[in-house]
C-alpha cells in the first residue's frame, strides 16, 4: 500500500512538466522516506533526478519500498484534470499495483475526479552520482536562468559557462555574430532574495554546454525562485532547483569538449 | 424588409462562433417573432438550434416571414471587424435579397462600418425535435463543462455521462488509462448562481457520447453562465445554453451505443 | 568611432520590429545629425525611411560619416536579449568596421551583456523622393489604423482609401462580400489626442492599396499614438510614424491601377 497526498495539484502539476521533455517513462522509488526518481535523458547524455521527502506530503504512507513505473506524458494528462488549487492524492493499493489511481478534491469538496494509470514495466540500470566537493556554486534566478537560456538559444547552439569572483557569464556564438550575458556577484541578497546573483568559488570554472538540455532544466524553472548551477573541472555540471519544504529536481549535464573554433 | 439592431456587436459574435465550429452554411429563418436557425453538423450526427426573440433585440422588424442563406465563415470574418461594444445593425431591404447589410456603429458614433454579405440558396430539410419528458436535468457551469470536455478529451473519445441523484458523473477511457469526473448535486444554490451544480432527476440515466462533438457545443459556453444537459433514455442528449434576455442555443446529439469494450 | 545610447532599449526594439517584415537587410547611414535608413522592400513596392536625430539620444558620436549594412533578423536576435527597460549602447570603434559592438545595462546595473553583430555590405541604390504639398492629411489612431488594416485583410486583397471632408474611408470587396469603415472627422481633438480622427484635405483623394503591404507597416503602430497618412493624386501614399522626441518612419507605397472590377 502506498498513500501520498499533497494540498495542491499545481505543484505536482510542475514537477511532472519539469521532467517530461526529458523523459518519456521513468520509475518512482517508493519508500518510507519519500519519493526518488532517477532518469536518462532519451539521447543518453543528461541526467534527472527527483526527490520528494515524506515529510513534505500532507499525508504519506508506504508499507513496503515500490518501484512504480510511468509514463511521464499519460500522468501529466491525468494531472491536467486538476485545478490548481485541487488537493491530489496518489494510491497504489496493492503490491503490484497495475495501475496508479489518482484523485482531485476541489476545495469545497463538490467536485471529485478519480483517474487510474496504467503502470509499466521499465528496465533502467541506476546511475549512482557521487558527492562533488564543486569549485563554484552560481545561485541566480531560476526566470533570469530561463530568460537566458531561450535568448541565447538564437545566438548559438551552445552556452559557455564563466564562473569567477566578479560573477558568471554565459557566452554564446552563432553565425549572426556571438555575444555574453554577464551577472556580476552581489554580497548583499536583496529583500525578496531572488533577483540576486552569488558566486561561491574556490576557483574559477567555465564549461560549455548544449543549449538544448538547458532549455529543458529552464522548465523547472516554476518550481523555484531561484536555481544553483555546481561547477568543478572534468566532471557534470548539476544544476539544482530546491521545491519548497518538500525536496529538489537536479539535473546534470556533461560539458561539451572544447573545440578551437574562435 | 427585415432589420434588426443589438446594442453589443460582441453578442452576436459569440452566437456565431459557437455555431460556426458545426455548421458551414445555415438558413436564418427571420419571422415576426424573430430569428430562427436549424442546423445539422457536417456529419449529420448533431443538431444546433438557434432562437433569438424579437422582443430581445433593441430594434426588430420583420415585414413578411424570410428565410436568408448565410455563410457563417463570411459572417463571423465581418463580424471581427466590429469592436465589441459597437452597436450592430442588420438589414435586408428586399423580400429576395441578395445581400445582408450588416453595419457597426462605435459607442462614440465617431466609427462606421457598413458591410455586405452575400446571401445564398441553403437546400436544407427541416428536422422536427419532439418536446420531452427529460428523466434527468442536469444545471452545471457552463465553464465547468467546457473545462471536463477538454480535460477528458485528452484521456478518451468518448464520455458517460451519469445522472443520479448525487450527482453528475463525467467518465472517459482510453490507453494511459481511464478517469472520472463527479460534480456534486448541491441543494442550495450560490449566490451567483453559476458555479453549482443541481441534478432533477425522474429515474437514473446513463449515456455515451462522442467527445468532439461536445468540444463544439463548449463554444457556447461565453454566452451562458450555466449549460443544462438534459437526459432521456434511447433519445438523443440535449444541451441548452440560455442567452440572457433574447433566447437560447441548444444542441442534440444522440448516444453512443454501448459496446462492451470494459 | 561611431556611439549612440538610448535610455531604453525598447524603443530600439521597436524599430526594428516594424522594418524586418519589409527589408532582410539595410544600410545605417550614421552621420553627424543622426541616423538614416532607406530600403526598399524585397518586391520592390515599398519604400521604408527611417531617421533618428543625434538629439533624440542619451549620448550620439560619429567622428565620420560611416555607412553599416545590418542583417535586420540578427539584430533582432539580438535586441530580444535585452530587456524593456535596459540601456542599450551602439559602438564601431573603427572607420571600416566588421562588427558592430551592442551592449545592454539593467537598470540595476547587475547584468551587462555585450554583443558582436557581423557587418555586411549592402549594394542598394538610393531613391531620392520629393517633398509634395499632399492633398490631404489624414491623421489617426495607430492602433485604429492597425486594427482597420487587420479587419479588412480578411475580406478582401486591396483598400481603397477615400479622404473627404467628411472623414476617411477604408473599403475592401472580396468573395464573401465586401465593407467599408468610415473614420469622421473630428473638429476637437480630445485630450489624449489620440482617439480622435482629423482630416486635412484641399482636395478629396481616393487610392486603392496592397493590404499586405500595410500590414506591415502597421507594425510601426507600438512606435507612435498616431500615424498620419498622406495622399495626392498620382504619387505614392505616405505613411509616417512620429518616433517621440527622436525622429520618424516613413512608408511609402504606389498605388494599384483601379481596375473596372466593381
Amino acid at each position: 500500500m502506498i498513500e501520498a497526498k499533497l494540498p495542491q495539484a499545481s505543484l505536482l502539476k510542475k514537477i511532472i512538466e519539469a521532467i517530461k521533455e526529458l523523459v518519456d517513462e521513468a520509475n518512482f522509488d517508493f519508500t518510507e522516506s519519500g519519493i526518488r526518481l532517477q532518469a536518462m535523458d532519451k539521447s543518453h547524455v543528461a541526467l534527472s533526478f527527483l526527490h520528494l521527502r515524506d515529510d513534505g506530503f500532507r499525508e504519506y504512507r508506504c508499507d513496503r519500498s515500490q518501484t512504480l513505473g510511468i509514463n511521464l506524458n499519460s500522468f501529466s494528462k491525468i494531472l491536467k484534470c486538476a485545478a490548481n488549487d485541487d488537493q491530489v492524492h496518489i494510491k497504489a493499493t496493492t503490491d503490484n499495483a497495475e495501475t496508479l489511481m489518482v484523485s482531485f478534491e476541489s476545495s469545497g469538496k463538490d467536485r471529485i475526479s478519480e483517474f487510474n494509470l496504467k503502470l509499466m514495466d521499465i528496465d533502467i540500470d541506476s546511475v549512482d552520482v557521487p558527492d562533488m566537493d564543486y569549485q563554484a556554486t552560481v545561485t541566480m534566478s531560476s526566470q533570469e536562468f530561463a530568460r537566458i537560456v531561450r535568448d541565447l538559444s538564437s545566438i548559438g547552439d551552445a552556452v559557455t559557462i564563466d564562473a569567477t569572483k566578479q560573477g558568471v557569464k554565459f557566452s554564446a556564438s552563432g553565425d549572426d555574430g556571438n555575444g555574453s550575458i554577464l551577472l556580476k556577484h552581489q554580497k548583499m541578497i536583496d529583500d525578496e532574495g531572488t533577483s540576486s546573483t552569488s558566486v561561491e568559488i574556490t576557483e574559477p570554472v567555465s564549461h560549455s554546454l548544449a543549449l538544448k538540455y538547458l532549455a529543458n532544466f529552464a522548465k523547472a524553472a516554476p518550481l523555484a525562485d531561484s536555481v544553483t548551477i555546481n561547477l568543478i573541472e572534468e566532471a557534470p555540471v548539476m544544476f539544482e532547483f530546491k521545491i519548497s519544504d518538500i525536496g529538489h529536481i537536479r539535473f546534470y549535464l556533461a560539458p561539451q569538449i572544447e573545440e578551437d573554433n574562435e
